[in-house]
């Protein structure tokens, strides 16, 4: 196996193997097959480079089908670009259970945030043949196109391609970051509208839908443990709000002659940090855009916009936290005497994941003597789309200093490992039922 | 006399003849004056054009200096452009007056912001030759060249060459917006570095330097007065503030794990807002700028760095609210976890006036029929240079909306010649001391 390439060396480094190569599952693959796809598209700053339907793409799937079909997988790419590798199991009778991520990435990304996903649902294949266990559902390993959007600042076209979950008019608007068209994209890795139209699948045959992520949070880092339960995929709603009051001369208005835009802005960002908490806690909500205008050192604000980020994995407590921000808004404006407008700029629904789903991940990491802890999920992963059409369960690996989207993040093999072991226990325990 | 032009017929309207044109002053001569330099540099906007040192703020002052020599004055230029019109007292022991304001502009500023100060200390002389009065003391109307700067992105610089109160080797390394050197600069209206460094004059022999200047601000509106008093120039003290927490996924970080430098910054602005009414009422906090990095809608803002404008015209006060503002700093920041760093960017000192002149002000204005009222100004003007070297007095004129630096900056032809008639009783109130 090649030990040249960015990564392989410091996976290996430290890898426990003889603590964690059993049942047919080997740390040494997993850090070589890491190690090949991130030579694919790799930075100068060491990271990746894989955009959506990105010839970079597009050479991952296509080296993780050969793997696949070495596996023994029957391999197909849908209309979308997703690839799809099925091992029939033994009773067809019996729903699929599929597992996966994607290999696309952000403009300079890490390389474990999708891969990782992706290999872990391939190593319980490979895990499968080494010690001869042939399951009784069939088992399919995805790879969804898109999932990070860095082509046409959006994401999740795969996943939404194979549930029918968008609108094919607004997806022809699309222009790319290099000035191309939907329809001109697709054709540039041979594929078409036409061909994306007829992705859509079938999911009342589909059991379950499993995907491993990094955490891209530092709760399991600070917990010490290798992975955790995804309790739920919270849905961002994003709230555009604009304070304006008048603009003026920072030395010739007295402190009680005026509407400053920012320090009702400010009074607003203050108790918006103290909400979520009064409500419960996995909601959260963020303030992290924000523009002064017209933004002099001697001049008072006569207009602040900034966006609220509000997040929970439950519907009902998400939107409650979304009518206390803007009551609180309202509140603030009305106190300091500026105008008020805002805007709804997203809304997507928080998709829980079930208890007995979530019930028995628990029993497998008690089994692999990980203590079971559940951690909301605040970024959306293809699991969040395919969760409207069948149940879902995602697994979060421990990510170092919660370092995401970046060339910098990492997950040691010996946690990757062990989750690969707990994902393999997962979908046998299912097949069990 | 010309009526065609930007503003002479808006003047006109309205004016009271019969009530203002009295003791030698003429509402229509100034309205024409006012008129003609408006003409020069006069934007697409209908707003003035004037940078310091440019052929514009050379064409104005060469027109006012034939006013000047008409009216008898006799008229110099120093090494740093400024004009002087003097006309000798008929006692040379006794001291100097002086009285003006400049002709140069921002980008697209208004008529009245500097014009109107030289315009009317030049109407105090024209008054004086209708009504045959000879000062005993010498009178100089003063313009000054560059007081806004907007040629180095700085100003004050006729003042600042005539006080001394300069660093030389500072000023040959400004470049100015139109990538030229000060030396080159200065070349290009027949000056030199050397003849800046000649500017430097003796203030020993000068009693008072007088500044009519347009409020900027919208006290007088409110209170509906023609002028007022001004009883203080502040100084602006300029501080930097970082905040410095860690940038984190908006949906993936908890709210009891973060430090976001924003919420920070927001309980800081809240504070300062707060702090100058616990102190006086001529006090003024300001924060106009602010950079959020990096400024995305989910990610927790990492860094902030502000500006706070701090200004009063007593020192005392001046320093304890930036000692507090600092204290509330670091307050927050130890509270919230967040580094701090801070830096002063500009101190200038507050520039106070004599309580024996703003008495005397008093006097005339209510000679004059107008309630005195005292008012300190945010900005800092020529005076305030000047102030360091000799007593000053302002007189400010009632400001329409407050707006300034604007091609709508406007003041009525009434307000203004109740000024001249004000300024005019100042000058000969100090002749009789």
């Amino acid at each position: 196996m090649s030990m040249d390439g960015p990564i392989y060396q410091r996976l290996m480094d430290g890898y426990d193997e003889n603590d964690y190569d059993q049942n047919g599952i080997s740390g040494e693959r997993l850090a070589f097959r890491l190690n090949e796809i991130a030579k694919i598209g790799l930075t100068n700053d060491k990271g990746s480079n894989r955009p959506g339907f990105s010839e970079e793409e597009l050479a991952v799937k296509s080296l993780v089908s050969e793997w696949m079909e070495e596996a023994g997988l029957e391999v197909n790419r849908d209309g979308a670009g997703n690839i799809i590798g099925r091992l029939s199991g033994s009773d067809p009778s019996l729903p699929t259970i599929m597992s996966g991520s994607h290999v696309d990435s952000i403009p300079n990304g890490g390389h474990f945030d999708g891969p990782l996903g992706v290999l872990l649902a391939l190593e319980v294949v490979e895990a499968w043949k080494a010690i001869g266990y042939h399951p009784r559902k069939s088992y399919e390993v995805i790879i969804f196109s898109d999932e990070e959007g860095a082509r046409f600042n959006g994401g999740l076209l795969g996943s939404q391609g194979m549930t029918g979950d968008y609108d094919i008019e607004e997806l022809k608007k699309l222009i790319s970051i290099d000035d191309l068209s939907f329809e001109e994209v697709l054709k540039s890795v041979g594929l078409s509208v036409e061909s994306y139209e007829k992705s859509l699948r079938d999911f009342s045959n589909v059991e379950i839908f499993v995907e491993v992520h990094i955490e891209q949070g530092k709760r399991l880092e600070k917990l010490d443990l290798p992975c955790g339960i995804v309790n739920g995929i919270a849905g961002p709603y994003w709230l555009e709000v604009n304070f304006t009051g008048k603009a003026g001369h920072a030395g010739n208005t007295p402190m009680d002659d005026r509407t400053d835009a920012l320090v009702a802005a400010s009074e607003f960002i203050t108790k918006v940090s103290k909400l979520p908490r009064s409500i419960n806690d996995t909601s959260v909500a963020t303030i992290g855009k924000m523009e002064i205008s017209p933004n002099g050192v001697n001049v008072i604000p006569g207009e602040v916009k900034l966006f609220v980020d509000i997040r929970d994995i439950f519907k009902e407590s998400r939107n409650q936290l979304v009518d206390t921000v803007i009551l609180e808004a309202e509140n603030i404006a009305k106190e300091h005497q500026v105008s008020l407008s805002y805007t709804k700029k997203m809304n997507n629904p928080p998709v829980p994941i079930k208890e007995n789903v979530q019930l028995l991940l628990e029993d497998v990491l008690q089994e692999h003597g990980i203590t079971p802890v559940r951690i909301p999920s605040g970024a959306g992963h293809d699991a969040m789309i395919i969760g409207k059409q069948t149940d879902i369960a995602m697994i979060f690996v421990k990510s170092i200093e919660g370092i995401s989207h970046n060339p910098s993040e990492w997950s040691t093999l010996n946690d990757c490992v062990q989750t690969a072991h707990v994902l393999k226990g997962f979908i046998e325990k299912l097949n069990e039922k």
